[in-house]
This record gives structure tokens, sequence and C-alpha cells, in this order.
């Protein structure tokens, strides 16, 4: 029998505390999930710092990854299956695209990625056209089988149906990971109507349409995003650890560049201070080796490294006050100078982070040219953007969202009268 | 204002996903939050292992202490506040007490405490009486209340009745991780109403006694005990990864003692090889680190250590067969024999488990003599042990069970017609 | 004792799927639950005739009664209570206006009253101050303590930060039925963090207003509850049975005035249908007694009065289609007028609806004079009306949205073409 | 095309609490849940008198039969289909079975049946049988299909696995009830992995059977049983209502027996008195029904008619103490005499009611011919009695527990201090 039609002999599952069950048949799901890339996923949490804050999210990218791949499976094998306009040879790469899909994550890879100018979706890319296990795995189905997957994932490959399920402005991406951050961090926000919004799903050519009965669970959906980017994901003492993050993997960088000798050498960092990362080097990265290394260089001898180390590892975090850049440049000019003058370097302890910095984009039809809007599909077949039939959706629509804060440590200024009193403490 | 009785300006909250808010009113217990010895809970999962057999499972011990420290403050606060058999000067002492409870607790610590030969409980002691941030935020509240918090959860200390809210047949610590474990994971057992258990418990002498009206959600949470324990606890996949780590210290214990030389000087280590532990050591070993090494041990020379090294990372686990002892001993002695022929060491690759080895304690009135029975308060003021009142329980309190499995790796042994056989595969 | 302090020797509790259990410990609010006045709240469902639509939308107001005395009591003993701006006097009064507050509901009563120009309101007063056991209970507090309740009630009562309580557009009785609906039903609207709304609440002069860090709760109440009103309540189908029900009672009562003699004599609609019904008659009336009237129609000659009956006993209720009064005005006489030579008589079986007939008032800021706005209290003390602060609510609020649907019954049609294509089937 | 095998042109669902959509594609069903007979369950409560202990307890046995319904239309579609012991031929014949297994459900049907002598199984079968909407849809299918549905409901159609999907020890009608009843009283019980419980289930010659790796699920449901028997069904406040119903029956039917004549005709009464009752007079009585007469009722002559309907429609119910019938006899034969000479009819006010007479049958293999045990299908093909595998359900298994009370009016007996004395109050 054919790899890519290899069943297993008995049906497994996981329990998921988000979707109940996940369910595999398929022999190639259940070799990718054994794959050490794939597990590697276990050790990089899907929240990043957000654990800091809510204590719950302590939850991994290898639970989400399942997630995403279960909601595909439900889609294609009981929504779309027998439909003239699914097309059954793409279920597989659907499964494979879905569950692979954020496979190149480093650790903490929002801060990690801009340090370090990498992006992960190159090391998508580049675990499953390279030399790895879950390359072997996908070449078995045939051997041009893993480019296609890699295309889903990039959104380049032609049939953009597929694309559209892990990849628009209501996938299975978004569906599982609004569910499941809500469900970890406790947050009463995210839940909306799966089951409804998956019965309502309708391939249409080269994406994935709505029956307009089922507008208000998609409405709701929105509403979800909505609050969970502002209460959960750009939560302000979640940026701050992200802050504290940054500038420590800065130092580091720095430090390396100055010809600091680390106590410790930091050999999983050599190959990042140079900007020359291999794929095998970035397999070795995960936040427990991050967390090791802050660890210990707790114990080194340059201060700043030091401190937000320390910092970050105990969870003594910076605090914030609001900070308008349009009318406050002076102001922060003003901050700069006295922080210099107390001695505390403003390049690391005087920081302003600006949620639009974050990867924000709820809901805006037509300006993001890589995600389609959301259609509605009407009783008499006719296609209806969302935000033309919804007055919630219409409200929201198109209206980016910017919140800057100005992030420092309040036990170093507590003593400068003149700081505490700009800083209006 | 004293120490002890200072209140926050305003009530702080952490978002729990378990008990929906956790309330922190008083200084100390927010100053000991934020101590670097409790953060240091983040980084050791509450069940170990245990994310590999149930993904969900990420969850840390700092988690499941707040989550006790949050029932005992609904207990002292709701419940027992006013009643005269109540001491409301020992209501700090049990928060405290809840809070601090697991502090000890070091990386996979099941494993880990029986290959070192250390206790927990000694390590907790020592952090609470030690050089500490905790220390000194307990000394804060009087001289002698570090001791105090320490005797409690040792269970040493004189007022039984704040001993048994943490640590009894029916305490916060099990109430707690019941329901924690059970959200985490996912799975359908771990529920019972403790709302109505909260209501019906009454201070009284020395133990903490239950309203005979409650006695069906006690019945209730006896039973969720027991399917936690059988379900997840002792499920054989986790106990197959328990017994890779288990192998894996020890293998890397053996290599120190034969002198062999580690391509990377595994620091943390030396002195657990040594058995002479500092608590300072002890302070800087966490998950994080422990799988710093496992995963630069899959480079190491030695074939034995990188193996389960290798396997331990990406999740390439044992497989399992029914055993029983008393019968089957000459079985494992062939084995043995087989294995020593076919190349594969006995003592790293042919293990038997036994769960009885586990932490196993489900209600047995009188067999423990630190956990004490049960005891209902009946309508006329009489007290009776449960299991005398309740059929559920009587059936099955004092019986222990037993579970048997041999461990060994399916992929070596999968050429050896004979060991196949006597596996029964 | 006075009577109004008296305590139950032991708190009482209801088990309560919504809000888990219900707490009563004052003497007053036991003794008022066991009057027949309010057992009699047992007799009528919360949501009439949606039981239709979403079988498990059974529950009576007796339900809903409960939860909002629930609800104020949390805010009262746990919120409030200490705090300076509330005046702990009227902590029983509260509570017995929460409870009492829809005592004067009649069966289906958006139908019943609009058909015999009643108001329930003028009910809930005449039961409070009539001879009933309720106003025996209440007297027992003190002579005038039920004109207060009334007067709370009707919004009257000069302390307006008790009637907010109960009345203002965020209030015990949105808060109870939004969520207590959802549950009943099972839809996914519905939820929103009641937790920390009530935390966030705080008695300020005469209204209750919100710590600005609980925002992003009340703009998911918000939310949920324009998605109740347009997914639930405003739900087509349960607005065919609205519409059916009306005109059987209609259709009674023009019987009655044409002198038709009744096979059974509808007793209990003698004083309805003459429209002089006094309290004792009103009390009698409950849904069993309507559905048995109902019933027993259904054997009654006139065939109007028979087809409409069995229309709503045995749910064949009347289908719809979009209807814009302005536009369509000619279309709906010439089906009139079709309507009647084809002998269905268009008065009962050619029906506009509106759902801004409905008790419709989503979040309207200004517009309603009965119905404060919501403030948040800014972290400097200042109020600031909701609207201002989140962009959602502005989005929404102040928006009044319209459905009209023309009903008909589609069997009687189906035989004539010319209906059928103006109805466009 | 055939009727039997006619689909809906879209599938139907219908929003549920508990299993969240129930759906519906066959034509049969869709008309089957349309008929008169099937819309009239509306007006039966599943659980008769329940809520007047738990409030929440207001669903009809409509709900629960589309439950039902429902988890038979998971196994058969989801679970057995393409299974080579399964007949796909039996599906529709399960769904049917399925959806009418309570059709011939009374008003308060324990109380109801037990007065005049009836039986629901025989008024399903001729509802089945006999002239009525839900015969014609059954009809259409085949002339033999209503007898096939009414042999399955009855146990006797020879295909016992199909008998064995909705009468065994644990079949989809207990599934469905069990967690149904927990919803909407809101009490912790009642929940299992029915998940699980349906992917294990195995059709095996004339029985389902379960594979050994659920046994766990198949415990906890077992185990909730238990609780929600003693905890909910055999509550003793419920059954203080229920005996009150009882006697008011009892009573009614007693004084038509002695020719009193009623203020108010009981029309529909007449033919429960006389024992001569059609299905037409059976398919007319509901809950409101009996309601409506005991609302009227409380205005009647006979002072035990009045008394008991004000009792109940007001829910002023009897109290009760333990009763041990062996030991006890004595005493009450006392009491029967001070009640005579008090002047109130112990035939009515002092009541003996023992649990085992409720339809109780918790899990005793072999004991009741007509529920099959509980068999696992082991890894190897045998099979195996779940008692001998499950140390729980063991020790609970064939354990007849049996509860008697005595029930009282309180407030007639207060002023007697012999009367309470004997009863110990």
């Amino acid at each position: 029998m054919a790899y890519s039609a290899e069943k297993l002999n008995e049906e497994k599952v996981f329990k998921d505390p988000v979707h109940r069950y996940i369910h595999v048949r398929d022999r190639a799901i259940w070799d990718l999930v054994g794959t050490k890339e794939f597990q590697r996923l276990r050790r990089i949490k899907q929240l990043g710092t957000t654990y800091l804050t809510f204590h719950g999210a302590e939850h991994s990218r290898f639970n989400h990854s399942l997630g995403v791949y279960e909601i595909v499976r439900r889609i294609v094998d009981t929504v779309f299956a027998g439909r003239p306009e699914w097309n059954e040879e793409e279920r597989l790469l659907s499964l494979c695209a879905a569950l692979l899909h954020d496979l190149g994550h480093g650790p903490f890879s929002h801060s990690f990625e801009k340090v370090f100018d990498l992006d992960h979706e190159n090391f998508t890319r580049a675990i499953i056209l390279g030399d790895t296990e879950v390359n072997k795995v996908l070449t078995r189905i045939s051997a041009d089988f893993p480019k296609k997957v890699a295309d889903v994932i990039a959104k380049t490959y032609e049939d953009k149906l597929v694309v559209s399920l892990i990849s628009s402005q209501i996938d299975a991406d978004r569906m599982d990971y609004l569910q499941r951050d809500a469900y970890f961090t406790g947050v009463s926000y995210g839940h909306f109507d799966m089951e409804r919004i998956l019965r309502v799903m309708r391939p249409k050519e080269d994406q994935v349409v709505f029956k307009q009965s089922g507008m208000h669970a998609v409405e709701d959906y929105i509403m979800s995003r909505y609050q969970m980017y502002w209460q959960v994901y750009f939560h302000p003492v979640t940026r701050s650890a992200e802050v504290i993050l940054t500038k420590i993997l800065h130092r580091a960088k720095h430090l390396h560049e100055q010809g600091y000798s680390f106590k410790h050498m930091p050999l999983h960092f050599y190959s990042l201070f140079e900007e020359k990362v291999t794929l095998e080097d970035y397999l070795k990265l995960d936040e427990g080796v991050f967390l090791y290394y802050f660890q210990i260089w707790q114990e080194e001898e340059d201060e700043v490294l030091k401190d937000l180390c320390c910092r970050f590892i105990n969870r003594n975090l910076f605090k914030y006050v609001e900070f308008d850049p349009a009318r406050e440049y002076k102001k922060l000019a003003k901050l700069s100078q006295l922080f210099v003058e107390a001695g505390i370097d403003p390049e690391y302890y005087l920081v302003v982070d600006s949620s639009s910095d974050l990867p924000y984009d709820f809901y805006r039809p037509g300006e993001e040219e890589e995600r389609l809007p959301i259609h509605l599909q009407m009783k008499n077949g006719e296609l209806r953007e969302l935000s033309r039939e919804s007055e919630i959706v219409d409200a929201i629509s198109g209206k980016r969202r910017t919140d800057h804060k100005l992030y420092y440590p309040a036990d170093f200024v507590s003593g400068s009268e003149e700081i505490r009193k700009l800083l209006e403490l």
C-alpha cells in the first residue's frame, strides 16, 4: 500500500483539554509527531513570556500544533469530504501543513527573531526541506511532497483553498490558539462556537466561505480575537518581560562583539551572535537552553547582563507608564539624560514598547494583502464580505490601535525625585 | 503596623484557570510569591514526565502552590473565621505553610530523589530556615515564624488542626492537585464539588471534620482520587519516561564515578554525584537545567548515556508488558541473559517498575500513621469515621493495589525471535 | 431579635447550575421564597415561547429570581460591605427587591400584556402591597417596608444606588439572565467574567461605577448582551410562536365579545376579556392554565381558534420572509387581498412582526431616560462614560436595529401560485 | 426514492446544552419530531417533582428523547458504521426506537402509574401501533416498521444488539439522562467521559461490548450513576413531593368513587378513575393539565384534597424522619392512633416511603434478567464481565440498598407533644 494511504491498525488518540481528543488514523501523521523536530516544540512555549502574567499559560507549541491539525482534520474529514469543490487529494497535504506550520519557531521567538534578525518561517521551510526526520517522512509520501507542504505554509501553494485552511482571517491556526490560550490562561474571552463555524464552512474555488446562517458565530470569533489581543497577548506585564528578554539578548550579543570573556562560554549562542546559524545549530535551541544561560549569567561580571538576567529569572520586572511618542519625545530625552547622570544605561533601562510592533492584525479586510477577507455565502449563492453584513464587525474593522508604554526599573529610580516626577509617580 | 497584619492597598489577584481567581490581601503573602525561591517553582513541572503522555500537563508547581494557598485562604477566611474552635492567630501561618509546602521540590523529583537519595521535604525545611529570601520575609513576621512554618509542613507543629489543612486524607494540597491535574491533562476524572466540601468543613480540636450532609461530596472526592491515580499518575507511558530518566541519572553518576570524561562538564551535577549538595547548589537546579544536559549528552561518547538521552528528549520511550514478579522471576533472569548476549545492558534496558513504589496512598484509615482518617460529624455532634458511613468508601478502603510492568526498548529487541517470544510480542 | 436581623440557624443553600450555590442566611428571604406568590413563578417560563426554538429553555422565572437575589447578595455582602459609600441598612431592602423584582409577571407575558393591555410592573407592585403572603412577610420587617421594596422595583426609591443594583445598564437582573439563558439554551454567547465585574463595582453616590481595570469585562458583557438579543431573544422562530400565541388570545377575546359559546367555559379568562382583572384572578394565571385552555380549544367549533391552538400545541408554526414595510406595503396589501380571496383571514394569518416591538435596549447612553449610562472610575478618581473609553462599545452604542418579518402559514398557501410568487418562495 | 432512505436537503440541527448539537439528516426522524405525540413530551418533565428540590430540573422528556436519539446516532454513524458485525439495515430502526422510547410516559408518571395501575410501556406501544401521527410516519417506512420499533422498545426484538443500544446496563438512555439531569440540576456528579465510552463500544453478536482500554471510563459511568441515584433521584425532599402527589390522586379517585361532587368536573380524570383509559384520553394528559386541576382543587370543599393540593402547588411539603419498618412498626401503629385521635387521617398524612419502590437498579450483573451485564473485550478477543476486572465495580455490584422514611405534615403535629416525642423531634 502506498505510504500516503497507510492507516494505523487502530486509531490513536491524544487527550486534549481543548478539543477533548485528537484523532490520528494516518501513518504519516503519526510518524511526523514522533520526529525529533516535532518533539522539540514541547520545549517552546506557545505564549513566550505570558506565563509571567498568567501563570497557567505554560503550554507549548506542541500542544497548539496538534490542535491545529485536529481542526483541519475535522474540516476535511467531516465537512469537506465528498463535496465537489474539494479535492480529496489535498487531504493529507492539508493535514501535514497544519501539523507543521509552526515547526521553525525558536525560543521566545518574538524577541529572539528581532534581536538576531531571524525569521521562523524560513526555518520552518528549512526543516521541511532539509536533512531532517520530518523531511524523511514527507519524502516517503512523494518526492515533491516536502516542497508542497512548505509552499502551503509559505502561502505560495497554487491551491489557495488549502492555504486558506491554515492562513486566513479565520483559519484553523487562530481558531486553535484563541481557544487554547483562553483555556490555559483561564480568561473568559476566547470562547466561540467553533463547532458551528466548522459546520458552515464551505470550499469555494480558492477560499473557504461561510454560510450566512453562521454569521453570528463568526462575529463572536472576531470579538474573541479582539479581546484576546488586548487582554492577553498585549498585556503590559508580558511586554515588560519581553523588553527585558530582548535587552538580555542584545547585551549578550554586544558583550560578545566587544570581546567580553564569559565565565561560561555560551556555546549555543556563538552562531547567533555571528549571524551564521545553521539548521543544526538552530534545532538545538529551545527555551530550556535559554533559561539555562540566563540562570548562569546571573553570576556574570557584567552588571547589566547580570541584573537583567536576575530580573527575568526571578520575575522582578520593569514598571511602566503610558507614553505618547508624538507629544512626549522631549520628556523621554530628558529622562534619558537623567538616567545617564544616575549611572543607569537608558539603552537597557528606559524602553518604549509599542504594541503595534507585535504581530497584531485583527480583522481588516483589504488592508493586508496576505489575509483574505471573510466571505459569507448568502442563501442565493452570492458572496458578501463579512463587514458589509455585520454591523459589529464593520464598527471595528480597519481600525488599527497602537499602545505605547515606557518601561523602567522602579527600584533603580526610586531615589531620584526628578525622575519620579517626570514619570508622574 | 506589624508586618504580619499589613495589607496591600488594593487586593491583588492572579487569574487562575482552576479557582478562577487567587486573592491576595496580605503583604507577607505577596512578598513570598516574589521571592526567587518561590519563582523557581515555575521551572519545575507539577507532574514531572506526565506531559509526555498527556500533552496538556505542562503546568508547574508554581501554579499548584498558589492553588493550595487559595483553598486554605477560602477555608480560613470564609468557613473557619469567627468559629470558636478556630484560632485566628494561626491564619497567616496556615496561609504561608500552604503556599510554601512544595518549596523544596527538585526537578523531576520522583526519579531525582531516588537516584541521589535526597528528600525534598528536607530542602523545603532548609529553604525556609536557611539564608534565603523566603526566610527573610518570614522572619519579618516574627523571629520564630520560619520554624513554625517548617513545622507545619513537617507535620510536627503542635496545633494539628493547622497541619491537617495541608496534610490529611482530604487536604488543600490534594484538593488542588486533583482538580488542577484533571484540568491540564483534560481528563474527565478529578472533578468533585469542592465548594460543598469547603462549606461542610468544621474545625474540631486537632482535626478538620465534615458535616454529615456533605458525605457524598467527600465520597466523590475519594473516587476522583482513585481514578486520577490509576488513569493519570500511574499511567504506564509516564512510568516509561520515568524509568528512562532514572537510568540517565544513574548512568551519569556511574560514569562520573568511573572517571569518565564528559565532553561538557556537568557542573550542576558534581555535588549531586558526590552526595554533598548544598542549599545553594540545590536552588540552581530546575528542569530547564536538566533538559539542557540531557540535550548535550545526546552527543556524548558513552553509548548508553547518549541513547537514553536521545530517547528521553525525542520521546522514543520503552515499551512494556505486564509482569508478575512472584511467578515470572525465572523469565526475567532468562531475558537478562539474552539481553547480555545481544549486547544490551539489562541494568539499563530491562527494568521492572512497580507502581507501589510510587507515592500511592488512596484512602486507608488506620494504615498510615501520618494520615488521619476522615471523620464525619453527625447531626447529634458525634464523630464517625467515613468508611463506616459510606458503603463505597468502605468497599475500597484499605486495599493496596500494585501494578508491575517490565520495560524494554522495542527497537533493540525486534531482531531477536527468542526475546520477542519471551515477551509474548 | 428584630425580624429584619433574624438569621437562620444554619445557612440554607439552593443548588444552582449558574451560580453553583445560592446562599440564604436571612430568615425574611427564606420566608419570601416559601410564599405562594413566589412559588407561582415556577409555573412561568423565563423565556416564554423560546423553548419551541431552543428546547433547553424550559427554565422558570423562579430560577432567575433566585439568581438575581444571589448576585445582589454577593455584591452587598462581599464587595460593598464596609465601604463608607454603602449604607448597610439598605442591605435587606436590596435583597428583597432583587428577589421580588419579577413577581408580577404573567404567563407568556410579552404577548399576554399586549393583548390584554396589562403591565406586569403594576402587578408586581400590587402583590407586594396587597393582601398576600409576600406582603405579610415584608410587613414583619417594618410597616413601610413593602412600599420601599415596591419603590425600588419601580425605580422611584430615593436611594438610586439601591435602584441601580437591579435596574441599570449593567445590573444583577441582566447579569443573571444573560448567563442563565445562555446556560439553558446551550448557546455559546452570554458568557462574561461576572466575578471580575463584581470585584470592580463600587458604590458612588447614586450609582454603581466600575473601576477602569475591569473595563474589558464590562465590554465583554455588552457584547454578550448584543449577541443574546439577536441570536436568542429575537430569534425568528420564537417570534413565530409568539405571533400565534397573540392571535389565539385575540381570537378568544374577540369570540367572547361576539357572544360565542365556548364548549368549555374559559373561566380563568373572563375577567381578562372584560378587562377587570383582580389581583386574586391574576394570581391564578400561569402557563399551565394557558396551555390547558389551548389544548381543549383544539376541539372548539371556531375554525380559527381551533387551528391556531393546534399549531401552538403541536408546534406547527408560521413560516416567515424578510419584509420591508417602507418599500413593500403594496405587496402586503396585495397579499391580504389574495388571502381573503383564498378564504384565509389575513388578520390572523398574515402578520408583520418587528423586533423593535420587543423590549430591546442594548447599551445606548443618554437615549433612555430610565437607564443610566455605565461609568468607569479612572485611577485618579474621575468618572468617564464607558463609550468614551471603549472603542467597541462606542462603535455599537446608540444604534437601534429593527428587524421586520412577515409571518404566514406555509401549509395554507402552498396551493396558490400567486401567493407563493409574491412571497418569493 | 424510498422514504426510509430520504435525506433532508440540508442537515438540521437542534442546539442542545448537553451534546452541543443534535443532528438530523433523515426525513423520517424529522417527521417524527414534528408529530403531536412527540411534541407532547415537551409538557412532561423528565424528572417529575425533582424541580421542587433542584430548581433547575425543569427540563422535559422531549429534551431527553432527542438526546438519546443523538447518542445512538453517533454510535451507529461513527462507531459501528462499516463494521461487519453491524447490520446497516438496522440503523433507522435504532434511531427511531431511541427517539420514541419514552413516548408513552404520562404526567408525573411514577406516582401516576402507581395510583391508576397503568404502565407507560403499554402506552408507548399503543401510540406506535395505534391511529397516531407517529404511526403514520413509521408506516411510510414499511408496513411492519411500527411493530419493529415497538418490539425494540419492549426488548422483544430478535436482534438483541439493537435492543441493547437503548436498554442495557450502559445504554444511550442512561448515558443521556445521567448527563442531562446533572446539567440541569447543576450537581457535580453525573459526568463521565462519554466520548471515550462511545469510541470503545463494539458490536458483538447480540450485545455491545467495550474494549478493555475504556474500562475506567465505564467504571466512572457506574460511579456517576450511583451518585445520581442517591443524590438526586432518591432525594428525600423530592420523595416528599411524590408522596403528596400520590395522595392527591388517591384522594380524588376515592372521592369520585364515593360520589363526591366536584366544584369543577375533572373531565380529564374520569376515565382514569374508572380505569378505562383510551389512547385518545391518555394523549390529552400532561403536567399542565394536572397542575391545572391541582390549582382549582385548592378551592374544593373536601379538606384533604384541598390541603394536599395547596401543599403541592405552594411547595409546603411533608417533613420526614428515618424509619426502620422491621424495628419500628409498633411505633408506626402508635403514631397512626395518635393521628386519628388528633383528627388527622393517617392514610394521607403518615406515609412510609421506601426508595426501593423506585426504579432503582444500579449495576447488578446476573440479578436482573432483563439487563445484560457489561462485558469487556480483552486484547486477545476474550470477553470478561466488568466486575471481574474492576475492583470498584466489584465492590458495589449486587448490593441493594433500601432507604425508608416516614413522612408527615410538621405544621399539623406541632401541637402534640406525644407525637413530636415519638417522631423524636
